[in-house]
């Protein structure tokens, strides 16, 4: 529930301050110290885990059935365009504290926050063996 | 619900086929076919909505409740190192199907997927205005 070296979780418990957009029995939002765009925000499970596939999937149902009220919020408030939701889970993914934490990166036409989508196409066959792989592991 | 226009409800009616990994009541997981790196999937509510704050909480949660699941098989399907949880609001966020979607996006370390977070910190006074003007709006 609560890991003592965590800093999310002493910032859930109060213990670190925040600038505290939102909060409830189950979750926390709160401005980001070092934000990619003006009113990026995190909103983070009080409990907890470090990656979303080690998550109770019920704590991620709270979290993300706040996500349309926060957007909103984040929309109307600052003005913005558009808006990137973001969980980066190990550091190969980008991920900084190991305490599941969803982005809201707010954005606008031509602001160059993320530029980059380097999209492709799948060689023949590959897409399928791809699948197979994944779906292997919802069967066990 | 359906949306006629929409090339993800058509999908997630079965009228348009997809690599299907997952589908229930509400939601479908499914291969992207433009990805941005190998096994990477889609991950789609039923009912159709633009965007996450024009979304339906319940059907967000139902959603996210499934994340541990469907990113515990990427991971142990593909042996991958991380992965990112992305959903896109708008033109300006880098949305291009105006129907809500959650990539799930694995990763593996240097793998220059994406490499961009300019991250910055606020000037004196600046982050407190921003909360300020994004939580005037949860008041209201």
């Amino acid at each position: 529930m609560y890991e003592p070296d965590c800093i999310f979780c002493k910032i859930a418990a109060g213990e670190i301050p925040c600038g505290k957009i939102y909060e409830d029995d189950d979750i926390l939002a709160f401005m980001d110290i070092n934000p990619i765009s003006d009113g990026h925000i995190l909103v983070i499970p009080k409990t907890h885990s470090a990656r979303v596939h080690e998550s109770n999937p019920d704590v991620l149902a709270k979290l993300a059935a706040k996500l349309p009220l926060l957007a909103s919020a984040v929309i109307k408030g600052l003005g913005c365009s558009g808006y990137n939701i973001l969980c980066n889970n190990g550091a190969a993914a980008g991920q900084e504290v190991d305490h599941v934490h969803f982005h809201i990166i707010p954005r606008n036409p031509a602001d160059g926050v993320f530029t980059r989508w380097p999209k492709y196409q799948y060689p023949k066959g590959r897409s399928e063996e791809l699948l197979e792989k994944i779906k292997s592991q919802l069967k066990a």
